[in-house]
């Protein structure tokens, strides 16, 4: 008989940070206890974890399909899933295998947790996407989903029940835990262009992702610095745009690669191209694509944001996003329209003669929205859909009904949200959550107090948060220095996105997150510390 | 004939960041430019870098002892240099080894560096000492050193002279360079308690410390958190007292390797035992050592600072430095004195009674002072010279002419330059250069700025600074994080330390640094970027 009680968790793993009694220490160190909820990050939405404890050995342990699951052994996302958690669970216990055949079988062994899925095979094949239903019932030990979507959290919350007795043997405590995001969207923003990033790169950070059950990968994959994007249909602009056209470019086949790694993990792949600002590596690679900006009567030599007024610009675009239509699975396209500086716009007499004719006065905002406008019939055509940064909304361009709008803008957050919803349309929050944006001490305690809902707005206006975005951009990041500095700051708007509203007491996140973090580090990423404290295993890299 | 004019390098190698023409974009961006001083990090002190070049293949180049040179090849500090340096320049050039037979040979091929040194054969085996004259003159193509000091600094140079021209053949412009250290202590202080620090950690960054020439490895080695050091005397110290006491200290032989490495790159390992602060973990292998504190009239059960006011504290501590004498060959013991609370010793009754019984009154700096004292001569009988923070000078202990005060404390640093030299002391600066303090952006070019003799003082006094160090403290670096966070930004503080006073261009050593870094990353370390870029050869890790 299995008693449900919230009992605390015996964590040999990682017994975390010292217990001194510094009375005459002044600095305030956060210290750390176990928490009831063990290591579990994030939070799932209900736990109940049984006195009663289980041993697991790596000879015998299985994950396997239950009867009743709908899905077969030809699903390779499900095989892939259990091996994946099969070595994050065992990974380091290898030595073990010897003792398989001689070894006493023992009543409180788990040999088996049961994976059943509700949904029909054919979705096995299938991409993840805004509607997937990520939600999850765990009891001892069958992990039950209705659909795909709920595999790499149901797994991922298993695995994290696993611990390490003080014998060293795997253990795991019976427990019964009801699970789904609180948002739909939670994704991580990388930039690839002012610093390349190497695929290994990319692909270590999805894996880490999907350990905190981010759900997105918002690739900002080229800007002004580099294109390193490998476009089939025009491939001079990454010939002319990277930073190398051989050595620090993305070719179809690591596109690919990206998207199957993230797919595996149930992680939408959202690419953004963004226009008609941050194009300055566009316009190598694609003659007259850019503005030429004058100096008095004459071409200065550089160039502003996309020309608006040719129809030739219209042309290479529709064909541009065609392209990426087919390279990306995902429903969803990011188009950008941030940050349009005006200058050169102003500076052009061509452009200048185009605002008379149509009317445009002296508001460039209104040739921005005519190029927008123009930019998403054509994505609509490609059956795509499109989230767009804040000033595509703020500047009245005409949206679909079905436009996410992504709120990035520091200080007035709150006002924005309320009035992007109030208009009608689904948001993310990226604004408190700009994690290039460094300082000393534990930041990420800012990044978990966010409430994404703490605006004024109606019940209405609330729903139309999806969710959110922590945005690593790429000024002073690359393959050295990514990792580490995005997790675990990372985890903590992993929390905010996925756990009940009222999950915000710091003191138990900081317990769970210091074991975490060490799971992560244990699992191979560099996540860097909270403070000071140690890892049972340390990060063996440099 | 080789005329010798300061001419621009042709550096292929990371010909850097983007050129953009980027008039209508806001954000002030550095513009990478080739320096006329190429890669050159730090800055030699006198460089002539002629127009005629040389190519270099790794099957035929050799850096070999000159005829003239005291040294022989049973030097392995020699040897192993010539090695390592082979290795930086050649290693990623393997797949020519087959083309050795078959290949012309050519008139304007570089076949060997020659080394030579002047002083005495049997320097070969000693450490670098505070007195190690490190000056080193370079013709083409040879490197003269007086002593060995000079060897570390003259290959280094000679490397970073090396570059690959267009189609990647390795080259060097003939040059002369004239050059030594502006100050003789250039350290680095990284922290083992508040994280412990693999040796593969620390064994990466003494090397990275060569490729920048600095020459003093100050090891926090243990603190308030945890005491990795394992003492043959007193092992209790570590079993108790480290994070764990297999897997998270420091053995005789790992200590002995870390100094070994550091030695054959030519750098002083001085390791720091601080007291009476800072000992927590001290206290839990080793019972009496910490006062009591009281609460009321009962000892609370915590504990404060090394008991003062006991003789068997001192004859721990005299074993203790004894076995630390023997065990650290370098001349000097850092032994802390900064930060301490006099909270506990009040509260201690006995503590009270003893504070009477040599009329200190209330000033219990008058009882760190008397413990210090004693402190500083069980440290001098065992033959060693000591380094203090600046908190024991301030507090006016007693100490030995040759005591190094090491100034940390920020705001007041001027003053305290100014009034640690007026009592004639000999100091180090670290105050502005806490690398664990971090801020977004280039944080380089601040620790860059600082002039260390920018103080109120006489010529004389100016001469008792004999450098600094840039200190990592390690409440929020690891394995995970540590090389990255501090390389390049102690670069900057490398070249401030070596270079000309009058070396202050902040865009040149932009561009110098830019190559620098990434050459780094080309020798396997993860050193972060300085903004918006890319390398040839990005970063393997992740």
């Amino acid at each position: 008989m299995l008693k449900f009680v919230s009992l605390l968790l015996a964590l040999s793993f990682c017994q975390g940070l010292q217990h001194n009694n510094i009375d005459d220490y002044v600095e305030a160190e956060p210290v750390f206890e176990a928490s009831k909820y063990g290591s579990l990050w994030p939070l799932p939405q209900k736990v109940q974890i049984s006195e009663v404890s289980f041993k697991l050995t790596s000879s015998s342990f299985r994950i396997v399909d239950a009867k009743a699951s709908s899905a077969g052994p030809s699903c390779s996302l499900l095989q892939s899933a259990y091996r994946r958690y099969y070595e994050y669970m065992f990974g380091s216990a290898k030595k073990q295998w010897w003792s398989k055949n001689n070894r006493r079988s023992d009543p409180s062994d788990l040999s088996e947790l049961q994976v059943w899925i509700t949904s029909p095979d054919s979705e096995c094949d299938g991409y993840p996407s805004v509607t997937s239903d990520e939600s999850c019932e765990y009891l001892p030990f069958l992990v039950h989903v209705m659909f795909y979507g709920g595999i790499q959290s149901g797994l991922e919350t298993f695995s994290q029940l696993v611990f390490e007795d003080e014998y060293g043997a795997k253990s795991i405590n019976a427990a019964i835990i009801n699970d789904f995001p609180r948002f739909q969207h939670r994704g991580i923003l990388l930039d690839s262009s002012r610093h390349f990033l190497p695929i290994k790169v990319i692909l270590a950070n999805l894996e880490t992702m999907a350990m905190n059950k981010f759900n997105v990968f918002h690739w900002h994959i080229v800007d002004d610095q580099s294109f390193p994007y490998l476009s089939r249909t025009f491939p001079q602009l990454s010939e002319q745009g990277a930073y190398h056209p051989y050595t620090h470019v993305y070719t179809p086949a690591d596109v690919k690669m990206v998207i199957e790694f993230a797919r595996l993990r149930g992680i939408r792949v959202i690419p953004e191209f963004d226009t008609p600002g941050h194009t300055q590596s566009w316009g190598k690679g694609q003659k007259d694509l850019l503005t030429p900006c004058y100096s008095g009567s004459k071409p200065s030599g550089s160039f502003g944001p996309v020309n608006p007024i040719l129809n030739t610009t219209y042309d290479f675009m529709a064909q541009f996003f065609t392209e990426i239509s087919t390279v990306f699975p995902d429903g969803y396209v990011h188009l950008g329209g941030d940050e349009v500086d005006f200058t050169c716009w102003k500076s052009n007499p061509d452009i200048q003669k185009f605002m008379e004719q149509q009317h445009f006065g002296d508001d460039y905002r209104k040739l921005e929205s005519f190029y927008i406008q123009k930019l998403l019939d054509i994505v609509t055509s490609t059956k795509k859909g499109y989230l767009i940064w804040q000033e595509v909304f703020d500047n009245g361009v005409k949206l679909k009904p079905d436009t996410v709008v992504h709120v990035w803008i520091g200080g007035g957050s709150d006002k924005e949200m309320s009035s992007v919803t109030a208009a009608g349309y689904t948001t993310i929050l990226s604004a408190p959550w700009y994690l290039d944006y460094i300082s000393y001490g534990q930041d990420w305690q800012k990044y978990y107090k966010v409430e994404p809902l703490n605006f004024e707005g109606t019940d209405e206006q609330k729903k139309l948060v999806i969710g959110g975005e922590a945005c690593l951009w790429g000024e002073y990041v690359d393959a050295t220095n990514l990792t580490p500095r995005l997790w675990p700051r990372a985890s903590a708007v992993a929390e905010r996105l996925w756990s009940a509203k009222d999950v915000t007491d710091i003191g138990d996140a900081f317990n769970r997150l210091s074991l975490h973090r060490c799971r992560m580090v244990e699992r191979g990423i560099p996540a860097e510390p909270l403070f000071s404290s140690y890892c049972p295993h340390e990060y063996k890299g440099v």
